[in-house]
């Protein structure tokens, strides 16, 4: 049996930051002077002190006459005060004019108040005639006057160092006539990835490999950290490629940060290239959370070395964790914790008692609410990490996530919003053609998933779904309905649909000559089934069981006879994709999923498909603007108007409540 | 009488939108292929589809061997099922190998599954001897096997055009070996600012002159929005200048935007110069709403004309609110709701009966809530901005903002955080300090508004201030506690806080000199005063009284004799600086304030600084660990080491409860 990596003294979360946090003190990020039009989302590098009063000088804020009080005292509408006017003032003008006693200046809004006068009289309550004027109401000392330095005195410190500069900062340091600024700028670190089957983007994919996802996730969370990042590319399963690659990443960088699997034959290449630098300091080497076990932290020199998990969300997860704040605070960023969500489980699931776990959800908001549901990682990397918002903590004593316990979710990144609406759904052009309306018009977050029409019902029933299409058809031909009573699902409202016609995809010219069903047991044909659970599928399980009997042939036999009946497709476009590049030679999609495409479409059957809605979801605002839109003329039309769909007058009818 | 001008038909907000809704209906931005790397946060302009199946190949996600299910469905502890080994295949390997009944090849996490292989039996269960090895478990079909296209079929679409891209995404979008894609690029915009009086930041300011505040705070919510700015400079007050402005704005760009009072002599320029020319449409000419009056859109030709009220944060409100959506929309960006807050009044606060009124508003977050509190806007243009953290809107028939009423704040701007404590304090350079390292540990948003003790006092009792410094001295000697009472603040606990010895501040060498307060009613000297309300002003108040006492001159007397007593500076680093600048002779400031200054300290006196919370904040953890740091043996130690501050036993004793 092979060797297995021992890891050492794992260390707590708190363990491994405090580690951090007292080992790694880089100097502070490079300090760069810029113009404030650059500045925007940067961290301010110095104390900005105002070195004017502003306004800097003393200025009328409306248009009139600048007086002395004590000369309008008496003034009243049956009793006007005559005043001699000896001069004007404009805004923008700088010439330093006075008044005496009987005098006055017109002036305009934002003209310097001239010196004697010590109050401004609007224009409203004054007539001039030539060189006089008269004033019909008394004014205050001070009046429409603001003083110079009233908003802000020179040496007042108006923002510390360490300030993010956003609009309303860069407007205040622009207002006192700052026009650059020192701010820090990013730091140089380095980016591997790991595995011999890995290949970057943009390059070309062989049998065996496959495409790095942590390249651009990890390196843009990395930039969001105030770092600045160069590609490495990827370190091959040996360790002089291991210890080159972080070679190169020592030079160039402060940071090197890698990620995948490094684990190969039984030795860990990470860390044992890791120690062959003499200045080599391990800082902590596997964490005592799911998933942090591959985790590793090392310094060499003055440099910091980081080791991630290789699967995508394990990757940010653990990094967003442990290292996230550690850097965003030598590069006098704020924590994360700024931009992370006090938030509800809508959903009541089971965690690992013992075992301390970050565990990936979604975020939906109703009203101003916020819910988190649980991600499911056997689905995939990128299925997972596409999915995911976000992620919480469960300690160790917890065995369970009740409905309504409120955690704290850590986003993936910035840009994530909660969903308004999640939409678990048997998949559907036409439908897709709809939400991307609906979504333009009302500017909602939907989340859509496609899980096929059972998924759709199960999350319905389970509340953790607030909509999905499905398209169920029982043995006696009738839809959905059935399904909706045999899942105990009483949550739910269900209007009729449309009708979609489905049909075999087969290649330009049908060069293998399919007609039917039983043409998918000949030995030449490579069929492309649709994923467990959609309705599709149990379409096709139908007829495989209609051709069991017809041919009195054991169902599990035909099953097996059909060449690539385990091969299963999410969606009905990847099923026209599939057979259009002659990867297979037929499958069963909608006709309208073949527009645009080069294949042929053999007609089999209309099916309805109906809209399921979780009766609690019904309240909100945005399933009830959706609804409403389902109904609107210009959806009906919009449906008529697609090849292969159709509605009739049941349409938006209630069909279960 | 000047001629007033007519704002005719003034719409509401609504009517405003849905006529820029209706009108600017703009050709989509353009289109831009980037590398991945330079798409974070921009908008996907195109469908993603993934051109692969994910994983690309059926894959084994253990080390172990490959073997038929069905030959060691008999495998047990006790019965080893013997298998030939053909083969190994590492993770990389782009070899084609099968397998047949008996037989089993090595695989590595991540290598192809050979064909005739359906399962992967781990390590742990098998033993190898020379050829052969014993599989000592039996194991089922497909066990750690990863199907190709099981996580993203070939096919599907990925993501939806309008997307914006996150690390998520781009993460996703890389793994499907897409490394460059289609992004909305920045549509361009002018921006012109408007008046004699204004200078840019960076501009020498001549007397009568001052900086424009809009400028960057505006640019930078149009770029927020997806817009590409050209700073086309100031219009000056006449039609030729904002004609030329607008002109070169339409020759240069889409989308025109003006800030500034624009009412000249009772002639709206920017109106005026709009009518110029022939194409133009006035959209909209005032906005029923407080201050929306100046606010103008209109097209010319197929661009949009804007016209934003001039002081800042107005104009940041009518844009966010009228304006900046539509923008958004027309970019391909979501709505500004998905960064505002929902958040609860933290005060009692009156508005206009039949105004609806856009309110400025700073924010605090207790715990998982946010309130918002009213700010003053007569403080002046920066101030407003720099403690505006967004605003809320008021409707007509709403005449008091209750203290728990919920309103939706917009914030100003992508960067705004709800601070954790408001500080409405005395000014203190050493309490400066203290926060200063405070926040640096504890990352706190801490707000920070320098009102003077009476402010920090009253702010307290009403319940919209955490804490401030004070220090007000009774006419017995004694500091804040008779304050305490004549104020009847009940709601507060006072910490004994440290001593700070305050004196004339004098040009260096003392030219002047300066001796006592007699000095300061001397003709001869400029004096800066202290902003009502602070305790210095406060300790100024006795001296004058005193000295009315020994020269038996009345106190007015004694003030108007005071050249310089109307001038009130906010900090004693503002003091410091207007007397080193030789703009004024003497003003009363700490010591501490001097440091790193070329002036002169003549001592008059020590003072007491005390810390003043709100008991209600007490119980937040932002103000209980601020109290603890406070007690910490590092900041007595810092106050002791600053110039001119002392702590004695006293410190941190409560004085009032």
């Amino acid at each position: 049996m092979s060797k297995k990596i021992v890891f050492k003294e794992l260390v707590s979360i708190e363990e491994a930051v405090n580690i951090l946090r007292n080992v790694y003190k880089p100097s502070p990020p490079p300090i760069r002077e810029v113009p404030i039009k650059h500045a925007y989302g940067k961290v301010l590098a110095e104390d900005i002190i105002s070195d004017i009063d502003v306004p800097p000088y003393t200025r009328s804020i409306r248009d009139g006459y600048a007086v002395r009080y004590e000369d309008v005292i008496e003034a009243r509408e049956d009793n006007p005060i005559k005043l001699r006017v000896v001069g004007s003032l404009e805004a923008g003008s700088n010439e330093r004019l006075s008044i005496s006693s009987g005098e006055a200046i017109k002036i305009s809004t934002g003209a310097p108040i001239p010196s004697g006068a010590n109050s401004v009289v609007m224009d409203e309550y004054v007539v001039q005639q030539g060189e006089y004027i008269y004033v019909y109401k008394k004014s205050r000392p001070g009046e429409w006057i603001q003083f110079a330095g009233s908003d802000v005195r020179r040496g007042e410190i108006v923002y510390h160092a360490g300030t993010i500069l956003g609009s309303r900062e860069l407007g205040v340091i622009g207002g006192l006539g700052v026009d650059k600024i020192k701010i820090y700028d990013a730091r140089p670190a380095s980016y591997i990835s790991t595995g011999d089957e890995l290949r970057r983007p943009g390059e070309e994919l062989k049998y065996g490999s496959l495409y790095d996802v942590n390249l651009y996730s990890i390196t843009s969370l990395l930039e969001e950290d105030g770092l600045k990042v160069t590609d490495l590319g990827i370190a091959r399963d040996n360790i002089e490629s291991f210890y080159n690659k972080i070679n190169k990443g020592l030079r160039d960088s402060e940071i090197v940060v890698l990620s995948g699997s490094t684990s190969v034959g039984g030795k860990d290449l990470l860390f044992e290239a890791i120690s062959l630098f003499k200045d080599a300091k391990i800082l902590f080497y596997g964490i005592k959370i799911k998933p942090g076990k591959p985790t590793i932290a090392a310094m060499i020199g003055d440099k910091l070395i980081i080791g991630l998990p290789g699967f995508p969300v394990s990757a940010l997860m653990i990094y967003l964790k442990i290292f996230s704040d550690v850097i965003r605070d030598v590069n006098m960023l704020p924590p994360r914790k700024f931009t992370s969500l006090e938030a509800s489980s809508g959903y009541y699931f089971r965690s690992i008692i013992g075992v301390r776990q970050l565990y990936p959800v979604y975020l939906k908001r109703i009203g101003s609410k916020i819910y988190f549901y649980p991600i499911k990682t056997e689905s995939g990397a990128i299925a997972t990490l596409s999915h995911s918002d976000g992620f919480i903590e469960i300690p160790e004593d917890t065995l369970y996530v009740n409905k309504g316990d409120i955690y704290t979710v850590n986003l993936f990144g910035g840009y994530i919003r909660p969903s308004d609406i999640i939409n678990l759904t048997s998949h559907s052009i036409a439908l897709d053609k709809i939400l991307s309306l609906f979504r333009r018009r009302y500017r909602y977050m939907i989340k859509s998933i496609y899980v096929g029409s059972t998924g759709a019902l199960i999350g319905v029933r389970e509340g953790y779904n607030d909509f999905g299409g499905i398209h169920l058809r029982d043995e006696k031909g009738n839809y959905n309905i059935r399904y909706l009573e045999d899942y105990n699902v009483e949550n739910a409202v269900l209007y009729h649909g449309f009708y979609r016609r489905i049909g075999f995809i087969v290649r330009r010219g049908n060069p293998k000559k399919i007609k039917s069903f039983k043409d998918l047991i000949r030995d030449d044909i490579k069929f492309i089934n649709r994923i467990g659970g959609s309705g599709i599928r149990v379409y096709i399980e139908h007829m495989i069981k209609r051709l069991s009997n017809d041919l009195g042939i054991d169902v599990d036999e035909i099953r097996n006879k059909i060449n690539g009946y385990t091969i299963e497709a999410k969606t009905h476009s990847a099923i026209v994709n599939a057979v259009e590049s002659g990867l297979y030679d037929v499958g069963i999609a909608t006709e309208l999923s073949t527009v645009g495409s080069q294949v042929d479409f053999i007609p089999l059957d209309w099916e309805r498909y109906d809209f399921l809605f979780n009766k609690e979801s019904i309240e909100s605002k945005a399933i009830n603007d959706l609804i409403e839109f389902l109904k609107s003329d210009e959806v009906k039309e919009l449906l008529n108007n697609l090849r292969g769909i159709k509605v009739d007058s049941n349409y938006m009818k209630i069909l279960f409540d």
